[in-house]
């Protein structure tokens, strides 16, 4: 039997987050023939519900794999051998990222970027004109190993274009939690995860493909069978998907983007701002150092570093066992050292102040003596804006 | 809001099928963190579940993909630029793997078969004298476009072996529908599908990994960054995976695998059996023409051809709309011509008479005067063996 845990644990993981009670028991509806005119109509409204989040009227396909397999489906479809391809990488999904593009060609060149902060409008100029005829660049949204995020993607992205070379979006823990519009933007390809700010189940991975990406993948010689976008596109006008999908995890996402709309769109992305506000102002007050500077911290992963002599795994465990507090430890080069907190989702002041209760408590146990009652107001206040 | 099916509907597709009550409710439990204890007891058991109906105690993964994710996983870890790819093509799905295959090596050979029978022991054996050091075999145990079963897959595995090459066979629409030996058998590497014989949801493929398949696996120069199944298997040393999996649909599934133990394994199996030979029994007695050749007729798909002049679009959209008994339909070289009617997974007297009944009574609004009575007693005598 499955494991059961209580409503009175939450999951402030990097993902997957708590999701809607009206999600889960759509998740217990009936199956359905995925080939049928209900499905059909469904899938249909649900892609324009997802149209309307990430802002574009381009063409949008929610595939049956995990947001990896998303990752996989973007590089497979607009890499081919020989390509040169560009990559940021400011922490472990840039290197993913890198990684999963070295498949499809060789000629996969990295640009470091220190793991304190993202890529900038600036380090994308220098990287295309210090590599020349790149045809596609590969830049993590919001790197969730590190809580960063990249901002000014629209210029991010006329630098790309103007150079030839098409943006590749990971955008798994920032659809939703930052403000989007993917047309405006001038973004080529992006893929989000369902289970991350939109508070949807675990299992499926979003994609948005811009004119200019279309270009590139029809070009292609190939593409993998099962990923293959010009298949998704031509079952997609018709309301389906080439193969089976995963009709349960559809109905999941679907309840909890209703709940975005019921909320109000732009309502439910400023809370994942002022609930980050929340948090960086806590850990302020208390002294724990945030890891990312200033300038490029996520409002929707909150990294913080671990005091010298504490293990993170040790606060994990505690934060779980004795409060119910579900959180991300360190990983790659911070593996030990860093807390990992997603405010994602369902943002709210009861989540964060559960969540600096037992991050206060769980290190007092490891010999700091941190006064949660001092941050309760500032959260309460922040979420009220 | 996900479309509401009633209760009394009944799902007799190619795929996905109806699921019981207790995993549409396990499809409902809370999330857990994946990278918890709780997470890892829970797979590893789940895995050990999976490895008795497979019959192996070698290496099974979990995937979170369509089955047709499953076949491209296989393929990419076996299969790269230059080696010989032997594929065996007797319907739809043949077709497909050879097409998957075909992105990693372009030196694919495909072994045409009549589309009314299986390949047997005699076309492996000859395909592999004429085709030298040929490096992977790809076979579709049980072809759900066609409704024919290869049988005797232990020879055919030994032919494999003796010729040097590694057998990859698609499973989707057989395991658990017929006796399973992993091991005896001889395979090396298998594809299944959770949402046809082992009633659970879909969005999973299974795939398990033989010795010799590991020995092909590690000596490729790489692997698809999510399908990778050395990264696979060390995550699942620990009970993990190595990408966030779809949690609510392994719940699902394992409510699933225990309802098939509670049935007892050979029974489930074997239900199957009996299952489908009511479905012929009652076809012939009712006069009607069933696809496959009697020696290769499937006991998980009944593919019945539809008199002249009847189109099996307008007969599964009555049987749909007036009876609430939902089947596929002819594909490929069979479009128009073919009711595929899906007996998989929780196979009863009921539902195979619920589906004879529609049958019978959408083939009599096209004209025919087919008597549904006179089968059955035919039917519950088969299934009471």
């Amino acid at each position: 039997m499955e494991p059961r845990r209580s409503w009175r644990e939450i999951l402030m993981l990097p993902g997957p987050t708590d999701i809607p009670e009206e999600s889960y028991r759509a998740m217990g509806s009936l199956l359905i023939n995925h080939r049928g005119r209900e499905f059909r109509e469904f899938h249909t409204q649900l892609i324009e519900k997802l149209k309307k989040i990430i802002g574009t009227k381009q063409d949008v396909f929610l595939l049956t794999c995990s947001a990896t397999g998303g990752i996989e489906a973007a590089v497979s479809n607009v890499i081919e051998d020989g390509d040169r391809v560009l990559a940021f990488v400011a922490g472990q999904f840039g290197e993913r990222f890198a990684a999963a593009a070295r498949y499809y060609s060789e000629n996969v060149v990295v640009v470091e970027i220190p793991w304190n902060r993202a890529p900038t409008v600036e380090d994308v100029r220098k990287g295309l004109s210090e590599n020349r005829d790149v045809d596609v660049v590969l830049l993590v949204h919001n790197e969730t190993s590190t809580g960063a995020l990249a901002s000014n993607i629209e210029e991010i992205a006329g630098e790309c274009r103007r150079a030839g070379a098409l943006l590749v979006l990971d955008a798994v823990t920032s659809l939703g939690g930052v403000p989007f519009s993917f047309d405006e933007m001038g973004i080529d390809l992006l893929v989000a995860g369902t289970q991350k700010c939109l508070a949807g189940p675990p299992g499926l991975a979003i994609v948005a493909v811009s004119k200019r990406a279309w270009e590139k993948i029809e070009s292609l010689k190939k593409r993998p069978t099962y990923f293959d976008f010009t298949l998704h596109r031509e079952f997609m006008s018709r309301g389906e998907t080439p193969y089976t999908p995963a009709v349960t995890l559809f109905y999941g996402l679907d309840a909890s983007l209703d709940r975005i709309f019921e909320t109000g769109l732009n309502e439910w992305v400023d809370r994942h701002r002022r609930g980050a506000q929340a948090f960086y102002s806590s850990l302020g007050e208390l002294g724990l150092e945030i890891y990312p500077l200033p300038e490029f911290r996520s409002p929707t992963l909150i990294a913080v570093k671990m005091p010298e002599g504490i293990r993170d795994v040790d606060v994990a465990n505690i934060m779980a066992e004795k409060y119910g507090v579900h959180v991300g430890v360190g990983v790659a080069r911070m593996k030990g050292r860093m807390i990992r907190i997603g405010s994602m989702g369902m943002v709210t002041a009861e989540r964060i102040k559960a969540s600096l209760r037992a991050l206060c408590g769980a290190l007092n146990e490891q010999g700091m003596r941190l006064d949660y009652t001092s941050v309760e107001g500032i959260v309460e206040e922040s979420l009220s804006k």
